[in-house]
């Protein structure tokens, strides 16, 4: 067996090609199970297949690249389709890396060391919330999937999967007793590493996030001759629970919490009707359990308390609910000893403030996460971007960092 | 000439048959320029030629019926298009009141009494505000007609009027000569009536109403790698001008202003992402001018403030402006002493606190308008409706006080 050496124009190489896929601006709109996704997933399943994997596209469009080496294998990956009209690197990164990892060990001949190669399928949440890495630890049912849709179109998860050629498909579930972990790479999507001038981000923690809906009920009427006192404006009592949010939540947060109204919709949201209806998302991250409760609870009284008061209806639901997790701490050790001789005093240990398959993952295995420099912190934006300098660092070092971990597992057996 | 005498059963059939032309659920979806509401444009204007009027459909789509009568006429009638899924007799109830009262003439041999019969285009403000009734007093310009669009589905309203077969038509403009002024019966789509125990409303004012758009540009970002002290939420930055304006305008309006908050937009409007964009309509009526002045400069010095402390950029638009509209004391005199015979102590004087057709006119006419009830006040809503009683209770006053006010008018000259 040769040296295992890495191909960093490759990488750069297949990131432009896939940016040209959807093209948005200096982005890329490929949002899953689009024309462009399903062209992108074939085209992995291609690579991975002409370096002898058995490759596949599972019934939820998960890419499944299976090593033919023997031994504990690791799985390496991420995901391919991007938020609507959004960035290049979101995921891709990831699966190019672990793509040319594969590469790299079958070039050199390294047969015996197994890296699985997956794209998780819509961790962008097109159709629902980590259907993709959900679905291969067994917490998908088939109700879940007869109920999503996408939240843009509308169209039924169903219908793009006939679309796609993937009804009937099994659904992969994984044997733990197949890995010794999981490693996944990605962009930061923030201004962490940025901030502290770092070129690799060495993840501890995902961070748990919570998102709910606020739903008032009220009546649909016409703004210019129903007065004041006689309204039941449900645009008004959304808008009231946000402006008690907002108080309530910055007395109970830390630095490391961050909560977003992302997403607002009045019914039927014309400037002289009083809106009949009206919804609001209310998303909290942290990385503790404790803060996360303790949001929810305050959420829920003040639902309650404004309900009292309102002259709508008001409810809340639970849309998604995700722990914190811990990557484990082998696989950091691994990482982190990797970074030090590649990029020494270059690499942070953090947080990640995004979910990332790795938390689904973590539930079932040793996982582990390392991240790259956003530019300005930008992302889910058509101007995310990351250096070809940064991208190149991180392919060596996620290249590394996976043999040694696949090595070590090895020769513990 | 015989007695002249409306049938009431015709109007309520007409209305019916008008109800099923874009029918949804229990009321009409026919936005300006919809196949239905082009439908309902020609079967007026059959409906016209079939009584002898020389009747037409403009280059902005308004209706109009030219009586054959010499003398001074009354301009009768109201609109046709509805708000999006939304209520049967909104606008359709005065326009089929003036067809009624015309044909009733007809049939009398009445001819010398001038009434011409007209269906304002877009009063519902589908593609700009009072384009019809505005176009026909010289208001609006090439070029405004050039950059208006379906406010839903963005369709150009050039595009529309090609569609509708009214490209190159002529757009007519009324001489203030030929008219006594203009008489509108209109659903009150308020509860005023109802309160009371009334059956019709004399109009003596209609509201003046100012609409803003408030918009903040921000920068899109992942919400859950940002930071909140490094956010530039645009849909925070909006709702904390909307905080502040829910504050001040109580402490500035009186009993007969109303303010609403109908339409919001959030960009992308997804839950896992920071807004970039952000914008709000804000809406105010009143029947007074300096009321109306005040809340406007309100908002404009909340904004400013705002934008000041706000790491987004705060900007406000004034989307249309209409001043308060005294209607005329001597058509209301007329319309006061015919609903005194017919419904003693049945009616009442009162505001409009919706805009109508007849304010715009009221620039160049002496103008007035009637108010039947609406039930439960409800309006801009498909389950809009007014009883068949007050429909005809209605249709006879509306009837009796035009012939009245044509026949007054050619008797003083």
């Amino acid at each position: 067996m040769q040296e295992i050496q890495i191909n960093c124009e490759r990488v750069l190489g297949d990131l432009y090609t896939l940016r040209e896929v959807g093209k948005y601006k200096n982005g890329v709109h490929r949002p899953t199970l689009s024309e462009a996704d399903i062209w992108v997933r074939n085209w992995l399943k291609d690579q991975l297949n002409s370096i002898g994997f058995k490759s596949k596209i599972d019934g939820i469009a998960n890419v499944i690249g299976y090593s033919p080496a023997s031994g504990k294998k690791l799985l390496a990956g991420s995901h391919l389709e991007t938020q609507n009209r959004s960035g290049w690197l979101d995921g891709v990164l990831g699966v190019i890396y672990a793509l040319e990892t594969a590469r790299a060990i079958h070039e050199a001949g390294g047969h015996e060391l197994g890296i699985d190669v997956f794209a998780f399928a819509d961790e962008e949440g097109h159709f629902g919330s980590f259907l993709g890495s959900r679905s291969l630890i067994g917490q998908v049912t088939e109700k879940e999937i007869d109920a999503a849709r996408d939240r843009t179109t509308g169209v039924p998860l169903r219908k793009a999967l006939l679309n796609a050629g993937l009804q009937g498909v099994r659904r992969e579930l994984l044997n733990p007793e197949r890995y010794l972990g999981m490693f996944e790479a990605h962009i930061e999507q923030g201004a962490i590493l940025e901030h502290h001038a770092k070129s690799i981000g060495v993840v501890e923690t995902i961070v748990g996030s919570k998102q709910f809906k606020v739903i008032a009920r009220g009546q649909q009427n016409h703004a210019g001759t129903t007065p004041m006192h006689l309204r039941r404006d449900a645009g008004r009592a959304i808008l009231s629970v946000y402006q008690r949010l907002e108080t309530v939540f910055s007395n109970l947060t830390s630095e490391s919490t961050v909560w977003t109204f992302g997403k607002i919709h009045f019914y039927p949201n014309q400037p002289s009707i009083i809106p009949g209806h009206a919804e609001m998302t209310v998303q909290i991250r942290d990385p503790s359990r404790d803060v996360l409760g303790s949001l929810k609870s305050e959420l829920q009284r003040v639902v309650e308390e404004e309900a009292e008061s309102s002259p709508c209806d008001l409810e809340m639901k639970i849309e998604s609910e995700s722990a914190p997790a811990r990557m484990d701490t082998d696989l950091i050790s691994i990482l982190e000893a990797t970074a030090a001789k590649i990029a020494p005093l270059d690499y942070i240990k953090m947080n990640s403030g995004a979910g990332h398959d790795a938390r689904t993952l973590s539930a079932i295995m040793p996982s582990s996460m390392m991240f790259v420099p956003s530019i300005g912190g930008l992302s889910h934006h058509y101007n995310e971007n990351t250096s070809d300098e940064h991208i190149k660092l991180g392919a060596r070092i996620y290249s590394d960092a996976a043999i040694a971990m696949i090595s070590l597992a090895n020769l513990n057996l």
